[in-house]
């Protein structure tokens, strides 16, 4: 396989040097930034993450800030959830789209107070975009990206691991919540949230400086509970069901083609970009969606781009996110299938690199 | 070394199969798609390249095409270059700047017609931002990526190469100019233009279903030219002087910073929504700018994160991209010095990973 040339542009984080020391094996880039893939291996990493905790480097999931009186009006010109009910210390999910309803982005949207938010985005330059539209409206708003780095804390023990670093009042964070924690006097805010099925937290790091001395807090005080680095499971992930974007969704994609119909509040959400486009979207329903397919057959090898999925000699989807499941004992995948075939059950075949494999559309995804 | 590991995410190109066929070691990931980063050795590609003829993969220069009564004025609005006397047939290149004028990409410009441009972009989401200026300010303007991948054709032996396969005509091309020509029926854009001192040519590959006849093509018939695979070479482009949005500069820097002064008409860019930003600094000229910089000593490894340049204990700028040059003899560099150091000859020193190493600020690049 071929390795990555590593140079400025692609941006190291704060906690680098603490992936590098525990033997990082591979990369992919995020936001023009380095993301761990894997450790150990991805199956020995997946086995871990289900039984003890690890700590993510997820400096990749940028922060873009907006600060100022219209910070709030920006937010909902964004996305068509209603925002209104928000409240400070709430992280919603919401899909950002742009005036045709395509999907430029599915963050996190993170309220800390009315007038100052921050986006915890996904692959694509969202701040670009939020700038933009900022300057085009000619808003009273500042948007730029702090110094602040996502590290996720993950696994059935990660309440115990960050209760010995931030005191028991983690434990009280609900899900999708989030509260301040101090940290060698800094103020930082913890939610409970992040990228895995297996319970956990994601801490914003801000401030580059303090990176790495929180890294050795949280192994030197989970040593006995098995801590260990890690990253986000490509067959976790998707035995969850926890898309991607660029890989199971794209700028191509409405919100209700991934499924995300119902973290759009069409009629309600006067003001966002996309809203006549969705409307349309929103009555009619959409005519291809994300679907969890389970295919045939031994383990296949990653999914590097869109397989084909057909049926009667015609496509009528593609496959975007694959793996084998050692817990489900299938590939595991996740796909973009048209109405026409997808109701749980059916039977559909893909071309894979290793020849066309049986498949069959699921309900729900696996946890 | 870590390896990279691909995901659809990833995009491939239309010359994935080419590049793999001719053995791509390395990679980069330069706007969410795959850039080979190396072939033989970095330094056996740039000996093959200065002596002969290469064929680059750079389709990852997506292109954002503006189409509609508005485009050029949108095109304006972008940069602070004077485009009033561009011509159809003509490329420029171009800073593109944001409220405060920070640099967001430094692409070419390729001007189809009045109401038809393509914007050749650097590593960063421009679309996003176009899209965003185009629809806050209500421009009757279209925005979006059209099927274009660029390949490069590079060398000393670029023109008799392209000669061959498109006919004499392709001579005739001028430095930063583009022409129509024909292949299989399609009509291509070719330019006389690329991220080498080496001279060749830029082909806009229009429609993915060519990509591999054209590569295919172009491989038949350069054999006996010793055509082979490429990339665009981290030695020679530093010699050149070449710079890397992304690791020379970034959103931080103006362009008078990166020496981009003179693409900046700030005056008569009248539209340029960094105009107002840039006309101090216009006046009153950067504090500190991109220098070239030979550092002493043997050969440095790669420079994947900014090293400090220091003088007199004091920070005084930052050494961004680095490679050992066996024509010159030295570790050439890229830095952005502060005015009080930056006057050529100027002794510094940089800290390296391998420790402290003196250095001189150049007048001018190496080729």
């Amino acid at each position: 396989m071929a390795r990555i040339s590593l140079s400025r542009r692609l941006r190291r984080t704060p906690f680098s040097d603490g992936v590098e020391a525990a033997g990082v094996k591979g990369y992919t880039v995020y936001n023009r930034m380095l993301l761990p893939t894997v450790f150990e291996s991805v199956e020995a990493d997946y086995r871990h993450l289900k039984s003890h905790v690890q700590v993510w480097d997820v400096s990749c999931e940028r922060q873009v800030e907006l600060r100022g009186p219209d910070a709030a009006r920006l937010m909902q010109m964004l996305t068509p959830r209603d925002l209104r009910r928000m409240l400070p210390g709430q992280c919603f999910y919401v899909p950002i789209v742009d005036e045709t309803g395509g999907m430029l982005n599915d963050p996190v949207a993170v309220k800390l107070s009315e007038d100052r938010w921050w986006i915890s985005i996904a692959d694509s330059d969202l701040l670009l975009w939020v700038k933009g539209i900022a300057n085009g409206y000619r808003l009273d708003v500042l948007v730029d990206e702090p110094d602040v780095s996502p590290l996720a804390i993950q696994g059935p023990k990660a309440d115990d691991l960050l209760a010995r670093v931030f005191g028991d009042r983690v434990r009280d964070i609900r899900f999708f919540k989030f509260d301040k924690f101090e940290f060698e006097g800094r103020e930082l805010a913890i939610a409970r949230s992040g990228y895995s099925k297996q319970g956990g937290f994601e801490i914003y790091v801000e401030g580059s400086d303090i990176g790495m001395p929180l890294w050795n807090a949280l192994f030197a005080a989970g040593e006995d509970l098995q801590v260990r680095a890690g990253c986000p499971n490509l067959i976790e992930r998707i035995e969850g069901g926890l898309l991607s974007y660029g890989n199971d969704m794209t700028d191509d994609n409405t919100p209700h083609e991934c499924g995300l119909g119902k973290f759009c509040n069409t009629h309600t959400a006067i003001g966002c970009i996309g809203r006549d486009a969705l409307l349309r979207v929103a009555k009619e329903g959409p005519v291809q969606q994300i679907r969890p397919i389970a295919i045939d057959g031994d383990a296949l090898p990653p999914c590097d781009r869109p397989w084909p999925i057909v049926a009667g000699g015609k496509r009528i989807g593609q496959i975007t996110s694959v793996a084998w499941s050692p817990d489900f004992n299938t590939n595991v995948s996740i796909g973009m299938v048209k109405l026409s075939h997808w109701e749980p059950g059916t039977r559909i075949e893909v071309e894979t690199p290793d020849g066309m494999r049986g498949a069959t559309v699921r309900d729900k995804f696996w946890i």
